[in-house]
């Protein structure tokens, strides 16, 4: 099978056959496609799409381009959640404890901040000593004993997707619906979990601008999971203001913790809350929504959230004394308010502006090689349908001595939009999309 | 400009500016856009296509990436002829010292066999001593000597297309109007010419397989043309059967010179005439259509076009007494007819397959680096139309002590098609596609 006629048979429309997506992706893998051939067929896919089959055998195949890993002796399901990316979402540092300290394994994985959106390793890392880096042992015995891992992509897995996406970077071939889905859920699948929950994110600061864009990717998601094995669910959430108050690395573990004593906001509260209750479904600790929802809210009632928290962070080498001691975490004094261009109500307050400003001001990163300062961010003191008077606080910058601040004002000035009347904001979760097969 | 910026324009269905694809051009040209990315926005156009002007933006930039050849002090302006490649089409060797012999300057540049198509380069080649690597400087001296050259390509002329059909070829990008244009016009543009003809083939035998595809490049080649001052006129012929009876480099040089002697098949002379006649009139030493054709059948009857190509020849390094002894030329004895299956009329000659088959026994190559065997090739004994008897001879083959020949029988037994009726082939000539300002 010649990589020309393979190109040249999705350029026309066909369907490919299991076979030639097999030979696609090991000519990835073991380097015997040159980058060209590859990149022609990438844009190819995103001219033609994928069948479901096809979608399916490519995730399939990236997942056996390396490892799959496998923890056993769990009294319950492996499970995972995943987000599509959002600004302010520090959902996974509030639920992943919180389903842990209800019984679910949870060997999460996640990445890294890119562009406007941030990532859980950076925050994560915001915490004095803690480590992203564990192999599969170390994973093992953290389920095993705190029940949770928060750990980075490990090499081994799905080595193809590596090759892929720095190519996807560059030709401008990322938004294709099948080619996002065979990367994550090909990472999702060889992390070894039996369950996972997508958090589909839609809305100006999401990558997937409309409601309809983001049902279509979380369909083609929940069922090429659902083929591997994987039970995947996913909820449509709005993401277009930032999530929750805070915006940057460490400012976001600190509203994290916050969430877990029961002090966090409403949104990051309720869809943490949310996602772990799912999470408790998937691994099979409880059956009913209701049974759920009751157990989660017991362990961030209890305080056994935050706890396990505590021991997930001093298992990964981290200081546990953040927890309760938030100037542990980096942090800066300069601060610069960005207030209200007139009186009256904010009708809009532009996720991808706050999240763009924030990476402006060192939070985050337009290539995955860069650095970032864990101190700086954003802090949101105005909410979309708050009202507010001529020069009030809407935003507060957090900067290292002026780095990037002109730029971050600016962004956040262009986010910031004042009305009349004040318009309620959509709800956060817009919808919920379910494999068909699960509830016959 | 980013090229990843540009490429998610095209594909995005946006038009590019000049600038953008003057961006494009210098970064294939200079090396700076690495082959992925130039592959991407290759697709990106198959898909997207190119408008009128990105069409003419593209030619002129890739014109300019190189040298532009310039013939001063010519008593006409200098022609050319370009087909878009077909099997047994001998033309340019009768029609460019038909056009010379009556005043017209031909700097003809031409290509090598590819394919199942024959390469005017090869055939020449076929000529003991023949040379086609002329400089600008020798092009020049032959116009104003023999008033003709026929070469390959110089190095000088658009770099920037070698690179970008090399890339072309493996990533299933060649099939592009608008990249055809670009390829095919910015090299006939850099050569220096103010006039140009072009045969654009369509049939089973063709790169265009309809009609309608053959008129949309043609159309797309004249509009481009006559934007950058060149006088450019097309017409399409049909490709379903080889033209003539030869197929095979010194096979068509003979037929070639056959027909200069006003003795060749009646479809290779009026085919000749058409162009050449085309050639007078953009060059203009004639300026009616029966004025020209009356010339050219005046130089074919007198000896003057057979007179010319047998200077062209010297002056090229090449044996003139090719011309009255054919047993100068490669030749092979081994010979096999390929009979009618059945007796009834041949209904189909595949052009394709009988070229394939020519190509299977040397006489074409896969790949631009391969050698071709000049003596070999096939000779058509039956046109479509014709009757024929059963096992009665429809394709000679002359092959190198047997090489190839198997699957080349196998290729022209699967061309032929015998049925019970004359089925008289479609005309050659089959539209002419002029440019619109032209004669207002």
């Amino acid at each position: 099978m010649r990589a020309v006629d393979l190109i040249r048979a999705k350029r026309d429309g066909h369907g490919l056959s299991r076979d030639a997506i097999n030979a696609f992706v090991e000519g990835v893998t073991s380097g015997t496609w040159p980058d060209y051939q590859i990149s022609a067929l990438l844009m190819a896919v995103v001219w033609r799409g994928l069948s479901a089959d096809e979608t399916a055998w490519l995730t399939d195949a990236m997942v056996h381009s390396g490892a799959r890993l496998r923890f056993d002796g769990l009294a319950h399901v492996p499970v995972d959640k995943h987000s599509t990316g959002g600004v302010g979402d520090k959902t996974s540092l509030v639920l992943a404890p919180l389903a842990a300290a209800c019984g679910a394994p949870v060997p999460m994985m996640s990445g890294r901040a890119l562009g406007h959106t941030g990532g859980t390793l950076d925050k994560l890392e915001s915490i004095p000593g803690f480590r992203v880096d564990l192999d599969e042992a170390a994973i093992a015995r953290a389920l095993a004993t705190v029940g949770c891992a928060l750990v980075g992509q490990t090499d081994a897995i799905v080595p193809a997707d590596r090759r892929l996406y720095a190519l996807r970077d560059v030709t401008a071939t990322v938004e294709s619906v099948p080619l996002i889905t065979a990367s994550i859920m090909s990472k999702k699948i060889a992390e070894g979990i039996g369950g996972l929950m997508l958090d589909v994110k839609t809305g100006t600061g999401a990558f997937m601008k409309t409601e309809a864009e983001a049902r279509r990717l979380a369909a083609s998601l929940v069922a090429t999971g659902t083929r591997a094995g994987v039970c995947t669910e996913a909820i449509i959430t709005a993401m277009d203001a930032p999530l929750g108050s805070a915006v940057g690395n460490a400012l976001e573990v600190v509203e994290a913790i916050e969430t877990l004593k029961g002090r966090g906001p409403g949104d990051v509260t309720e869809l943490s809350v949310r996602l772990a209750a799912g999470l408790l479904m998937l691994a099979g600790v409880e059956v009913t929504h209701a049974a759920a929802d009751r157990r989660v809210r017991g362990a961030l009632a209890s305080g056994a959230g935050v706890e396990t928290f505590a021991r997930i962070i001093e298992n990964q080498g981290g200081d546990r004394r953040v927890v309760d001691d938030y100037a542990r975490l980096p942090q800066t004094a300069d601060v610069e308010l960005v207030g209200a261009p007139r009186g009256g109500y904010l009708e809009r307050l532009d996720a991808e502006g706050v999240g763009r400003a924030a990476m402006a001001l060192g939070a985050g990163r337009d290539r995955l090689e860069g650095a970032v300062d864990h101190a700086v961010g954003a802090r949101v003191l105005a909410r979309p349908g708050d009202a507010v008077r001529a020069g009030g606080p809407v935003v507060e910058l957090r900067h290292r001595a002026g780095r990037g601040l002109a730029a971050a004002v600016a962004l956040v000035r262009e986010a910031i939009e004042v009305g009349d009347t004040a318009v309620p904001p959509r709800p956060l979760v817009l919808g919920t999309v379910d494999h068909p097969d699960r509830h016959p």
